[in-house]
């Protein structure tokens, strides 16, 4: 049922004099719905910029916008403005699933027209949308004579900021993609980072640069120029070129969220908002899924991907775990390491997949139709490796074969740093293919939830079957490398989790394991599924480590599809709560998780519905829980609750509280 | 012949008395035999740390040193000092071929033996040698009971700065690797970058941070703690990890070269210092060569590599070439694209690749034949494409066929952004395969010039078959993408060329190419033979373009190798000139090259030989000259010259100067 409550309101669109009088340029402001932030647009000699304040704090300060196109060809500094026309926008739409039901999509707009004085004549159009909780702009570039086919060498666009403001990041172009370690520093010490890049800027505001609506084109990094001024870099071809463009063509949104408090940047939809409704008419098919899977197994050892002994992906193995799914409630099954492919070097040989050939130890057949008799979906799985070119030879063959075993979801996976023997994940060509994919699958009425993605830009509003994505350093880091500290989970929300659904494979329960040992509490496992939003979300620890475990019970329970959510409070890196109600009932959850300190936090249940009660039943840390040595204390308990109800939530070092409100 | 001039002179081995007394730690000073550079060696808490000043000015202020060993087993915070060892040297040795055939090799040592204080009480020695232009010091791990097998998860070798110093930078971790524009921003605008990373500090001092004697480790990268302070960075394993190390093992040498004067940098041979003498003995077969090649034609569209109409190497083409190189007294010529795996993705798959199998239109034993009756070497080629495991199945027949049909010189090529699929070119793993074909290329008296190389360290003395490198943005780059400034090479040999030779491919005569612009005056591609040293260097363009061309006879005359080199003037990025003396011959060679600005510098000729005269063959840019307008413009003169001669060099914008000065 799709519920409409939008309401359109075209405002205004008119013509404004231009100053054109010699040696003087053309500035134009542009407010925010409710005025609290203020775009300025400047041509000075030819050269276009923005800023960007919010209220008397200056977020962004004088920024260039234009391109360098092969050659050397300057497309920055030349320019008149033609026109300037506003317009804006006030409506309210319907997720199929997400965080929020329903978005309010209000923003005043900005359409600057641009075209070189002498010479060529190329046009440029810029559009900003100023919505309360952020800048959205984007570059068009309309058909026209003398701009057709053209390579973006560099893209100019700026995000300058007045200091050295203290930023979350992680570096781009390794060979992990994006699987780093957050780093907190002044912008003086940073790399050429990915998108989200969080700022808390030290008049206490927190900015968070990203784009939304990325197709065709590379994706952003943030590079700088100086200490504190920073600068776009578009992620390259092998060639060097950022970008090859014909026109008409418009860029993705460049946008930066801006609020007073870390919490409530978990509330933006902004980057919902930039993006255009859905393309897939008819979504009754597109449903958010908790999941287990044999998977984990092969990070602890347990199973192999490639055949042998201990190979996962056998029919025994998957009616067990069936069973499991069966006898837990989890609606889905994740069997990766069916396919031939997987013997011998499998990142390095990854032209060796295959993607309609079973193992012959997997029955691929027997195990769907008896997933299907116990109504648990299968969630495929295609690993690439990165070989893009030998995974879109089969593409067609490969959703066809899921489709017709009834396979409905399909975790997709590139690890490698490169697509195609030599192409990045993150340049316009792998933004191609990932596109190619979500399309495909939507014929074959397929989800998608991919590894080693290129990030997220809200495109999930158009293709919501691109359901989640990893894009981060996930939960499988504990089992390699030295461990995700316990800080990681605090940051996630506020960069990461900003682009869109994590599959960060929480709910290990076998924190002791002596050879893998895990940076949380057991009550910080559950906090994950309220904290690290994703629709399609996973039960990762074999699921015999789940039995007589009365802590599962929270996992059972928790949905992954939401009518509200709520950023209660967070200090980025040390602490964060999020409160989400669930769609489809009126329980509502919270989750609440720390860095290595233990903390107690004092929070006010007012987002609960009016006049309701509720039993809230409570996972906490016990008293004695330590992420270190004594990560398996948890304490559980009820209590009755209103919205006048003040909880008191005790966190250990690296721990956690997970909360379900059931309404009475 | 070997001419041995070495003296050494062991000063000194001495226990000295240790500060252990409770709450106090270790602090001891090493002088360099000039007295001129101080390293100061500080163990306090457990924690060890060094510093370095010249003179009363500090070039690197407090900094770590230590690792982070896997499972977060932290190797540098629980030391005591359990020896000081103090030594010097004082040698000179020859070089086979190179800048200077001699080499002095002037040191004072520290050896500095630590324990940790308790537990599994694990041994580390670090060993600091301290030059008159500089520092190196490794570390080492002793044979022990409690450190077998280990793995680095990181170094935390410091390089900290006083101040926010200018560095000249190219990132690390791209996929291009090494092919970049140098930036020049100050240290808190720097991202993640290679070395050698060259610094101006803001006491007029010049520092270049790089390493020597690379072996079995994954190369460092410099990135930063905080805006000013520096920290190395490992490349590391696609799982993360940063060397896979056993006891006993010794670290490459961490070095920074210090000097007042830019100019002086490119005179430093610190690096060849901390390598171990050549461990081929005999060095007969090593020969430094000039060469044509079937290579540019390639990037101007006349030629391809693969098979076809415009097939480059076939026989008809390669004796053509040969004919020329005849012609001309190029004594060798480089071919390419003349085995099979070009045809298709050929970057993307390189696995196809075969190294003794020649096109049908190329007769290898022909071509092979004819040149050797021409007296003109054949330099083979072995692209890889990064499919290095390919590579090392037929690496063996590869060199045995080469060495049959009598090809000398193999240049080996590495087009892609990891190796074996997965791994990163500077990586442990990189590093080995490197190292595996220059000694194996030794076995088959083959000299190696390896492009998309793992940086170089100096291991050139040790393997002088290791002769040359690419490993930076060359002329190649003028074909694609948007070229390199002309800035580029006033940078090149203050940065990258530190490390060893760089085949730049210089000599492109038809500058004029409406579609493919060069970025210089022909006068300044001259100025390139002297200024960007390498033993294996190129007449790059194609050889029909150098009849008829009158600058052609100096890329006729000059050699490449040298008994001498002296760094005459340089503003980095600006100009630089550079004077050397031929090997074979009493002639002098002196380049000097400029940015995109004219300039006009004097220069007395006080380098040349006492009491000789001159005839001075001079290659400046005319009066009219400009690399944008006017490239071709170029003055040839003779004079008489003396040491006592003041030339003043006129230098275009984007021009150079090329000057022969023949011993009369």
């Amino acid at each position: 049922m799709k519920t409409s409550r939008s309401v359109q309101t075209l405002l205004s669109v008119f013509l404004i004099l231009l100053v054109t009088s010699c040696g003087s340029g053309v500035k134009k402001q542009l407010s925010s719905p409710d005025n609290s932030l203020k775009l300025t647009f400047t041509l000075t000699e030819g050269k276009a910029t923005y800023e960007l304040s919010k209220g008397d704090k200056v977020v962004i300060s004088p920024s260039e916008l234009g391109f360098i196109l092969s050659n050397n060809d300057q497309f920055n500094d030349r320019f008149r403005v033609t026109d300037i026309s506003e317009a804006s926008l006030d409506e309210t739409w319907e997720q199929p699933w997400g965080e929020d039901r329903y978005v309010r999509n209000n923003y005043n707009q900005m359409a600057v027209s641009l075209e070189e004085k002498d010479g060529l004549k190329r046009k440029m159009n810029i559009i900003f949308r100023l919505f309360d909780d952020g800048l959205g702009f984007r570059y068009e570039f309309p058909e026209q004579e003398n701009l057709k086919e053209f390579e973006v060498m560099d893209e100019l666009t700026g995000f300058n900021m007045p200091r050295d403001n203290m930023a979350w990041w992680i570096p781009a172009y390794r060979p992990e993609r994006y699987e780093y370690l957050y780093r907190h520093t002044p912008l003086s010490a940073m790399d050429t980072v990915h998108t989200p890049l969080t700022i808390e800027t030290k008049d206490g505001l927190y900015a968070s640069i990203h784009e939304a609506a990325l197709y065709d084109y590379g994706s952003m990094t943030i590079c700088r120029s100086d200490s504190s001024n920073l600068k776009c870099d578009i992620t390259p071809w092998s060639t060097g070129v950022k970008a090859y463009l014909k026109a008409p063509f418009k860029t993705p949104w460049r946008m930066v969220i801006v609020t007073d408090d870390a919490a409530k940047l978990v509330e933006s939809r902004m980057i919902l908002n930039l993006n255009d409704p859905s393309e897939i008419k008819d979504m009754s098919w597109i449903k958010p899924t908790k999941f287990m899977g044999i998977w984990w197994g092969m990070f602890t050892g347990d199973y192999t991907w490639a055949q042998g002994p201990k190979h996962g992906a056998t029919t025994k193995n998957a009616i067990k775990y069936i069973d499991y799914c069966t006898q837990f409630g989890i609606p889905a099954l994740l069997i990766e390491g069916w396919n031939y492919g997987w013997d011998g070097d499998w990142v390095g040989e990854g032209y060796k997949f295959e993607y309609t050939k079973p193992y012959p130890d997997f029955d691929i057949e027997k195990v769907c139709s008896y997933a299907a008799s116990k109504g648990v979906n299968i969630i495929g799985h295609h690993e690439t490796s990165g070989a893009v070119m030998n995974y879109e030879n089969q593409i067609d063959s490969a959703f066809a074969y899921y489709q017709k075993l009834g396979v409905k979801y399909v975790k997709t996976g590139y690890v490698n740093s490169v697509l195609a023997g030599k192409e990045l994940h993150h340049s316009q060509y792998g933004v191609r293919h990932y596109q190619k994919v979500a399309e495909l699958a939507a014929q074959y009425h397929i989800m998608i939830d991919a590894h080693e993605p290129v990030k997220g830009t809200g495109i999930q509003r158009t293709w919501p079957n691109f359901m989640s994505r990893e894009g981060a350093r996930g939960q499988e880091y504990e089992s390699i490398t030295n461990g995700n500290p316990p800080e990681h989970e605090a940051i996630l929300p506020f960069t990461r989790i900003l682009s869109g659904g994590m599959d960060f494979t929480p709910g290990i329960f076998y924190i002791d394991n002596p050879n893998k040992k895990i940076s949380s509490t057991l009550a910080k496992q559950l906090s994950y599924y309220v904290v690290i939003y994703s629709p399609i979300v996973m039960a990762a620890d074999l699921p015999w480590h789940y039995l007589n475990q009365p802590a599962f019970k929270f996992i059972q329970d928790v949905p992954c599809d939401w009518d509200k959510t709520i950023g209660i409070n967070a200090v980025i890196g040390d602490y964060v709560t999020i409160a989400r109600k669930d769609r489809n009932s009126d329980n509502w959850y919270l989750g609440s998780l720390t860095d290595e300190n233990a903390r107690e936090l004092t929070v006010t249940l007012s987002f609960l519905d009016e006049g309701r009660k509720y039993t809230a039943e409570i996972y906490a840390d016990g008293d004695d829980a330590d992420w270190q040595n004594n990560p398996l204390s948890i304490s559980i308990t009820t209590q009755e609750v209103t919205r006048e109800t003040t909880l008191t939530i005790k966190l250990a070092p690296g721990g956690g509280y997970a909360a379900r409100f059931v309404a009475l």
